[in-house]
């Protein structure tokens, strides 16, 4: 679920070192689970035609899976995919919602005659009880470039406590993936970062001519300040397909039947892209995930179906995709490749959201070869 | 001190009943003070002329008030208020601030060579320690409306804790307005939430096309949502004195010295406002706030100096005003009068927001009397 929530730092999360870190409840709602209470939000999401479609097909074309049997979906908010389980035919159904928005849930179990099937549960999943295990874990929990908001840490708890041996998981695998982009944004952000700071110079002048403080002293922690909001903050953004320049590179896999925390906690990828533009400039990244419905080994999907969220000009989603900016941009032709590693790890003051470390290195055909560089983003 | 920051509605703040509830620290610093550790929401304060004249010119025209003395700045930001507490004499200044803003407050200190006199403490002033008592409380806290974010309450512990019996408010009295006002907003909100319910009649026809689940039971709890959204929440303007339709009244009156958190924990206010307009559509109320600083009844200032953010053309300030939308709107004429009976408290969830209740009554001079109604709005 991508929320354009800004999830405010500072807070009280306390970090106890390697593995999760532990979590003040309270802070969590305020920051994060608040937003999804909202029905507007929910309707956002709910009228992603890309996700719907995917979701709804997973679970219509792969009936055996649900058929008969008993189904746990995570998060469930207006507790849809809960609702799509039990019309597939499931035994019994857990919706499980952390906020209020489980009232509405309810709601529509009762106003859609699925009440004998779906149990609608308001507690968070680290928390709740269930009578029994599950055969089917069903949950959408793909943030932005989908680790931001962290929300897979619930599914795998469910996974862990609630998952029978020989259970499946709905979607079943995740990938990260980067290319790099031209855009016009760069030159945009700079451009608000240098009238911002023209403004902070005409801000120091007036504080001291006409009250007699001097301000100066703060103009290199306000630049920094400015340049993390204009050019170090990642961006969502609907990419088109034209922007991309190079080949894409996938950065990180995920199992969702075995990946631990421990595994996801940090994203570190050296990869390589060829440019495939003729003559261009090299402006940024754009990241995004695609998921798979594919069942388990064991117990495989009878069709396979893939909800992508790379750039394109029909099937954009609400989850867009991250973009994160080099400025000034660099000129790039074909066959130039690009020596990129990437590493994202959680804030230290908000474990959902993220701090990445995005190193670069041209090899041009040409002789003359830029200064490799690394840069730190944040993904807020 | 006015912030856009939407108050995140959720949390775990405690009710306990009469008086101040416990607020849980971390969800109120999530919630709250992050914001103002932002040297961009800093700036925009510190470039109010109108704020910042007011306070330049009552410390400066009453520097007896400051000359050897020892004074106490709450909530101090950047510390401008402590600076120039200093540069007007000050034997010592204490300048507490709860965010990290505190480090940037220390930096301009000894930038402007004022740290044989001014300390600056990190903490809140709940559990701040001074070394003595002081002769002034000097804070900047009104919020947009006066008592959104509810500061002055830190202030009152501030004044009991530490401040000489003798002691000085800076600012020493503060009053809330409201008046009548005209506004194309109202029609303008009223249309976007049609669009909004629009948006949801067609969003229910396809869910059920599509995706074969009825969303018609939620139909009605959106509708709340967006009627919240839309027309009971209050807005921030910027109105210029046009709009004002009918005579001004004071609603709550302040003494800084002797106020108590009870006696601002509800504003209760009934009044009469005669329409001052010709011929024209009553569209709302508009609710502002003035500061007084005129010392103490003992140790009364030199100067005394107003601040107010009443409707003004030039003198404007970031606190604009409170608008509470009144839909549909209500033809009046010069000479009509409306009485108002205005309640606000706190919110439950967010002590630092508010919840208004406005009943209105129309006694008009045609013998065509409207209906009287009774509207609640929330203060985000």
């Amino acid at each position: 679920m991508g929320s354009h929530q800004k999830g405010e730092r500072g807070g009280s999360s306390n970090g106890s070192g390697g593995g999760a870190m532990v979590v003040d409840k309270g802070v969590d709602f305020a920051q994060y689970f608040c937003t999804y209470a909202f029905l507007y939000h929910q309707k956002e999401m709910l009228s992603d035609r890309v996700r719907m479609d995917a979701y709804f097909n997973a679970i219509f074309e792969n009936k055996h899976h649900f058929k008969g049997k008993t189904v746990l979906d995570v998060g469930a908010g207006s507790g849809i995919l809960a609702m799509w389980s039990a019309q597939a035919g499931a035994r019994k159904v857990y919706a499980v919602e952390a906020t209020k928005m489980s009232g509405h849930a309810q709601t529509l179990v009762k106003a859609n005659n699925l009440q004998d099937v779906v149990e609608v549960l308001e507690g968070s999943m680290e928390d709740v009880i269930l009578p029994e295990k599950v055969d089917v874990i069903i949950s959408e929990w793909m943030g932005y470039f989908l680790l931001r908001e962290s929300m897979f840490d619930s599914v795998i708890c469910a996974r862990d406590r609630w998952l029978k041996p020989d259970g499946v998981m709905y979607p079943s695998h995740a990938r990260m993936w980067m290319a790099p982009i031209r855009s016009g944004l760069g030159d945009q952000k700079k451009s608000d970062y240098d009238g911002a700071m023209n403004d902070w110079d005409a801000f120091m002048e007036e504080t001291k001519e006409y009250y007699g403080v001097d301000m100066s002293a703060l103009k290199k922690p306000f630049s920094e300040e400015q340049m993390k909001y204009y050019l170090q903050t990642s961006l969502w953004q609907n990419l088109h397909p034209h922007q991309l320049i190079g080949t894409a590179a996938i950065i990180k896999e995920i199992d969702c039947l075995t990946a631990t925390v421990n595994d996801i906690l940090k994203v570190k990828s050296d990869f390589l892209s060829s440019i495939t533009f003729e003559n261009t400039r090299l402006c940024g990244f754009g990241g995004w995930f695609d998921v798979h419905f594919r069942g388990s080994k064991v117990n495989p999907a009878q069709r396979e179906i893939e909800l992508t969220t790379a750039p394109s000009v029909d099937n954009g989603t609400h989850w867009g995709q991250q973009v994160f900016l080099l400025h000034p941009p660099v000129h790039v032709i074909e066959g130039d490749v690009i020596s990129v590693s990437f590493t994202m790890d959680r804030s230290k003051e908000n474990h959902r959201l993220m701090e990445v470390e995005l190193g670069c290195e041209i090899k041009q055909s040409s002789s003359k070869q830029p200064p490799p560089f690394r840069n730190k983003y944040y993904i807020e």
